[in-house]
């Protein structure tokens, strides 16, 4: 088979420390262009400063994968679609439920395939994780994801504007392994959300979910933690307990702990090219709507200014 | 076919002015049992205080219509569909979107007919707009939903309160109406929230809309409107104006105006037992959705404190 021809949209730190090296490792794959108004792009490879301009004049492509700040990324997908081009949408997939819905729509209505990808359900432990916890009843869900804004976002104005999540942007990382690995739904209880005074996006979380069998999760989620940083979620079931730290990368269980090699992304991409390969898309709204109900159902409360 | 054996649960002013004559009006349904902590029920009909004192110890009931607010709507909902009784929901039909797809899926589960009811759909000119708009180009949608909140909802300090959505609970009418009439979803661009100083729920938003053949939308709700009240849609299409006024009842095309008998309710009513003798559910959460998404996406300013 051709490789899959693609564009990388949105040429950050995210595109260039994961989405390049995935794709280069990934024979399925050929990046074709890469699109951004400010990066260079990559010597060898036809560059462009808008997705109309590559879909106007560029190389043909088969794919894209859209790794721009949420709030533009429907547009880009919806003309992407429109030409029958497959869309890899990095996380979270939109700046709304119904734009990602409807995108789901004109995807299926043109056959191309729609991929939102949670890159933190490919950490290393998550698929044991799911595994094992199939079998269990689960009685307590403690989700800790604590970092320091300063190391991990450092001037990323967008994530602080409307649709950019704020902190939980790294918060629904932690909700797509949550709603991945447990075998009951979740849905939110209560939520209190912490604004600095000067920004309109949440530094801060707690939150309280239940799940169908009426087991009881708590998610503390805080951007300013500094020193030792914490992606931990602690599952207590009726076999013992089990622990996912590093963001999904090790997993405890009572018989002892896993430490795997990181694949998030080379994972992602084999998923994305399988998806393609069978005509399928895959979009699980789950992690953006608990978040959009956090927003909807919580309280908020000011908090200190927060300053870059 | 014996009557389907039906309890009110929250007797507040819209089971009484609404359900009450609406279920006394439909011989598919006979009135088994009111619930409510404060109200002192129907004479002749049994009364409980709650819902687990209705099932532990009451007559036998087929269904169950939430009129409660829609904080405590979902554990109420949890308890009937657990026993397999049908559950009719008032609008909003929660407090989340998460609540909603949990309830949906244990309705699935059990086999019980789960109706997240939207009353404005109902109303007398929505069906032929949504029959006469199937056929049109829209081109632009414009929605003016300004009413005065000390007339319609004195008192009510639940809808303040999170998860009571504020002045979205009256919008949520229009956008129930709109995403029914309409011929293509519809997704948020923008909105812009007015928060009352000493409120947490907004009391005013400015919000636009497109659909996915690209038509602008533009919704202007408010709850500080005296004087004359506006529940109005106006969408412009290749064949002319629809106008929906007094929140649906007026119908107003290029060829004239229709103004039909209110039926809101026994509509509703005809249509919760026809799920109920199919066994079918219809869920409909595209209106919460779009909340949901206001809530997540727009901006928020703030404005005056508002007294009752």
């Amino acid at each position: 088979m051709d490789p899959i021809r693609i564009a990388i949209v949105g040429m950050g730190k995210i595109a260039r420390d994961q989405h390049l090296p995935a794709i280069a490792g990934n024979r399925a794959f050929g990046l074709a262009a890469t699109v951004s108004p400010h990066d260079p792009g990559v010597e060898g490879v036809p560059h462009f400063a808008g997705l109309d301009d590559l879909l106007a004049s560029g190389p043909a492509v088969d794919a894209v994968a859209l790794c721009t700040p949420p709030q533009v990324r429907h547009d880009l997908a919806s003309s992407a679609l429109a030409r029958g081009i497959h869309v890899f949408l990095e996380k979270p997939p939109g700046a709304t439920l119904g734009e990602v819905a409807a995108l789901q729509a004109q995807a299926d209505k043109v056959g191309a395939s729609l991929f939102a990808a949670w890159h933190s359900r490919f950490a290393a432990g998550v698929a044991p994780a799911r595994a094992w916890l199939a079998e269990r009843t689960i009685e307590r869900v403690t989700i800790t994801w604590r970092e320091d804004v300063r190391v991990w976002h450092p001037g990323q104005a967008w994530i602080w504007e409307p649709g950019g999540l704020g902190v939980f942007d790294p918060g629904i990382n932690a909700l797509s392994i949550v709603t991945h690995i447990l075998p009951r739904p979740i849905f939110l209880r209560g939520a209190k959300l912490e604004i600095p005074a000067n920004r309109v996006a949440p530094i801060a979380a707690d939150m309280t979910f239940s799940d169908t069998g009426g087991a009881a999760l708590h998610m503390d989620l805080d951007w300013r933690q500094t020193g030792p940083q914490s992606w931990d979620i602690v599952v207590e079931t009726d076999a013992g307990t089990l622990k996912l730290s590093q963001g999904g990368a090790v997993l405890t269980l009572p018989t002892g702990t896993d430490h795997a090699e990181d694949h998030e992304y080379p994972a992602l991409y084999a998923r994305f090219a399988t998806l393609i390969r069978t005509g399928r898309s895959d979009v699980d709204v789950a992690p953006l709507r608990l978040v959009a109900d956090a927003f909807l159902r919580g309280t908020r409360v000011t908090t200190n200014p927060f300053v870059d």
